[in-house]
């Protein structure tokens, strides 16, 4: 995708036409690439099938609140998997490196996640780069999951 | 599960019989629970449906080649499930903290992978214990994920 804004104005023409597509855009430091989600308990089944993670946290209500809950989670992993998501879907073919989770407070099911990714720092390693992030998921305004994520981006041209 | 074994000896039964099970097993730091895993073409699908990440480094080999690879990888964070699932069979009802997470080597379809998540501190939190682990993944011998973890356990006592 390169930058294409062409303004053709001509009087031997019948009509003006303005060409324009979104122009490429850069990661750069600073930058934050978001992504929602609301997890349904169909997702906890299909991810807890995949995980072989049967926890009773994330199956059984009564459970979860002995546990001090208000009802049964999603999986903190699940959810956390916003992370890669949102840096591969921006940058097909990136190379996850590393990851740190804290996980602040439950996630339950219906709930409306923000994703976050933050690029705090970015260099050049040959023909791609090594980018680092802020990672957070927050609901309602409060975070329910930070860390940092370390990718290796084979461009820094933002897929959208 | 309490420790039960008897031994009964009696000239007055026609056979004898010696009920045991195995005793209650106690974490304690330097303990190190394992589980094996292949991950099949099958659970990379369902783990990219569940998780809506479809980087192409997973599902196309010629993009995976192109980055480094010998072939098409299975998902990190899948890959990572190990170890809360082994935490959480062993001990149903955790309640995961944190993870650290640094992705050494890629993890193939078909390969045979180890997890293991090693206690090397253990402390008690009013009636429940807070626990850290060294965890690693490793394939042939060598490390392709490692990191720590801390959860909340709600009993020391190990299920098998």
């Amino acid at each position: 995708m390169t930058m294409l804004t062409r303004n053709l104005v001509s009087a031997s023409v019948p009509s003006i036409r303005v060409f324009s597509s979104a122009a490429t855009r850069f990661l750069k430091t600073g930058d934050i690439l978001k992504r929602a989600r609301i997890f349904t308990s169909e997702d906890v089944l299909d991810y807890s099938k995949v995980s072989h993670d049967s926890n009773p946290l994330h199956f059984n209500s009564e459970a979860a609140q002995n546990a001090g809950f208000e009802d049964r989670v999603v999986h903190g992993m699940l959810v956390a998997a916003l992370f890669p998501k949102i840096i591969s879907s921006h940058f097909p073919g990136a190379i996850y490196v590393s990851q740190s989770l804290h996980f602040r407070s439950p996630v339950y099911i219906g709930e409306e996640i923000f994703g976050e990714v933050q690029a705090f720092n970015i260099r050049q390693q040959k023909n791609r780069y090594l980018a680092k992030f802020k990672t957070a998921c927050f609901k309602d305004g409060c975070v329910v999951i930070d860390g940092e994520a370390m990718a290796v981006l084979p461009t820094l041209s933002v897929e959208d």
